[in-house]
C-alpha cells in the first residue's frame, strides 16, 4: 500500500516522521545519551517511557531510515539501533527544541549545556557533533557481531 | 493544581507542549503563512486540520505563553492569535524541522525554499525573520480594535 501524505510541504513531511514527543526523546536519548539496545532506552529513560510505546517508536523510526537494526550475532535478541545518516542530520532538530526548553520553559540549568552549546556552535557546531555521532553508529557490524 | 513534568530535561520541557504534529504546523501556518484568525487557519490549512484540534491546539500553546488571544473590538468572535516572544523564538526549531524534511523527506521542490533560505542564514537569519515576524505580531491591539 503506498504512503500517503497530507501534503507535500517539506515541514508536514518531517512532522509525520517526527513530530511526537516520545519520538524525540527517543531521538535525544541515543544521540545525547549514547544508548542504542532497547533495554538501556527503557531502563535509562527520564520520563518513563513503557515498553510498548518504545517498541513502537524504534519500529517506527527504523521504518522511516532515521534508525537501522543491527542484530548481535551472539545475543539474536539484543539488537543496536544506529542511527542513519538521515537520523543524524536530525541533531541540529533536537538542539534548536533543547535550546528553546532551556531558555523558555524553565528547565534545570544543570541540563542546558550541552543544547545551549551545540546552539551558539552553529551549523559547523552541529556538523562537528553529527560527525562523532556518526563514528559511535558505524554501519559496519559492531565488534562483538565478529567474533 | 500544579503542573507536573516527567523531567526537567529542556528538550523534554519542549516537547511537553510542542512535540506534536498538529501544533508544530498550526505553528507552521502562522509564522509562514501569515495567518492570524482561527478561521483563516482553518480554511488555509493543506493538511485539513480538524475544527476541534485546531482550537485544542490554538487553546494550549496560548496557555503555554507561545500565542497570545487578542480580541478584535468589532467582532467579538474575531480573535487574533499573535506569536509571543516565546513564540517567534520557535523560528529555529520550526526552520530547522523544514529544512530536514526537505532533504530526506521528498518533499516539493518549490515548497523548500522558504526554510532551506532560512537554515542558510543561520541564526542571523532566523532574528532577521522573527523580527519581521513580532512587526506583524505586535502587542498593541490592532488597527481595526481602535476604530
Amino acid at each position: 500500500m503506498p504512503v500517503t501524505h497530507r501534503s507535500d510541504c517539506p515541514i508536514n513531511l518531517a512532522v509525520e516522521v517526527i513530530g511526537d514527543r516520545w519520538t524525540l526523546l527517543v531521538l535525544r536519548d541515543i544521540m545525547f545519551g549514547g544508548r542504542q539496545h532497547f533495554r538501556a532506552l527503557l531502563e535509562g529513560s527520564e520520563e518513563g517511557i513503557s515498553p510498548s510505546v518504545l517498541a513502537e517508536r524504534l519500529q517506527r523510526l527504523t521504518t522511516a531510515g532515521i534508525l537501522r537494526r543491527e542484530c548481535c550475532a551472539t545475543h539474536r535478541q539484543k539488537g543496536y539501533f544506529r542511527l542513519t545518516e538521515a537520523g543524524a542530520d536530525l541533531v541540529p532538530v533536537i538542539a534548536a527544541i533543547g535550546a528553546w526548553g532551556a531558555r523558555h520553559r524553565g528547565a534545570d540549568p544543570a541540563q542546558c549545556d550541552k543544547v545551549l552549546q551545540l546552539e551558539s556552535g552553529g551549523a559547523e557546531g552541529c556538523r562537528a557533533f553529527k560527525a562523532r555521532l556518526l563514528a559511535d553508529h558505524p554501519s559496519a557490524p559492531p565488534q562483538e557481531a565478529k567474533t
